[in-house]
């Protein structure tokens, strides 16, 4: 390796390093069979199984490679920027900048072509700007709603969620799958019915 | 959906949330900035980062998403089978044949073409028998090289693991990746010289 090769990989791997910190950033989501909240590595690679196993469902054709790319580093932002609660209002009013802001510090730490190429993955999923990213965005969804419905709606239950506040964020399931749409809806129902989840 | 199409996607559901049982199989290196053990899940999501950064490493053309499936679900068996430490013998000794009654029962959740195909990736994987299989295992053995050296060898102190034994591991690098293999050279020699590895 010359110096400018020895560069590149030294900097591919200070980011591959530093990545080890989405092992610390906690979800509002509960893992199933301990008592503790899910992270941001476990929840990637969740999408990531989800996207090998549905992706038959995606409303529009789908490249695999990039979903599973996006998903893996869907979340990378959080980094800096922190997991913010999808029912907090006054987190989610600052979220779009303080993720740009850690995009650009996080996605910035990688040599300059394959950073640019993280980063558009994540402004595309951001934005919901391919099918790739819709799809993306659906199994983001349907995988914190079906790890709380199977854990009898703890968060649900420790936030006074309402189903309507539920249904609300579940277009953008529809919009990268309309059979996980419907299979989302179908949850959601339970959940009401079982009461653990709020009837509004 | 009709009662087949029904029945495919319980399966593949099914088959989904058993897998949130990667979230608590721990592995023997620990996590960077917390004082625990890695998880599987964990593990799994940073060997998809690995690969989406380092591929150009390989020693032969790879494709990136079998690559990514492979190393999502190389350590799926551990469900069953449970975590083999490395440098366990008398583990070591039975591992193969838990690990292919683990293999039967998990992919066999999923709809057969789906579980077959899986089970081909995996089967791939421990053969090291395709390029991305040989580069996945690369992965698969660099990347605690490299959290254990970043943690000050805590496992490696915790096992009294000699520097020969890691590098006994070492070959699968070179098979996937001779730049890895080089770098992991560099971090045992530089592990030894710090004292955090056993040095024979």
């Amino acid at each position: 390796m010359n110096d400018a090769e020895k560069a590149r990989f030294e900097a591919q791997m200070a980011f591959l390093i530093e990545m080890d910190k989405m092992k610390n950033i906690y979800r509002q989501s509960r893992v199933l069979h301990e008592d503790r909240r899910e992270n941001d590595a476990e929840h990637a690679w969740h999408l990531g199984m989800l996207a090998l196993v549905l992706a038959e469902y995606a409303n529009e054709p789908v490249d695999l490679k990039k979903v599973l790319a996006t998903v893996l580093i869907h979340d990378v932002v959080e980094i800096d920027a922190g997991d913010t609660y999808a029912y907090d209002a006054a987190g989610n009013a600052t979220k779009a900048e303080r993720e740009q802001k850690a995009a650009d510090r996080l996605f910035g730490l990688l040599p300059p072509e394959q950073g640019a190429e993280m980063r558009q993955l994540w402004d595309e999923f951001e934005a919901g700007s391919t099918p790739e990213a819709r799809f993306a965005n659906a199994l983001d969804r349907i995988q914190p709603l079906v790890l709380n419905y199977c854990k009898h709606g703890e968060s649900w239950k420790a936030h006074g969620t309402q189903q309507s506040q539920v249904r609300g964020r579940m277009q953008r399931v529809y919009d990268g799958s309309d059979v996980l749409g419907e299979y989302a809806e179908s949850i959601i129902a339970r959940a009401v019915e079982e009461g653990i989840l709020g009837a509004d």
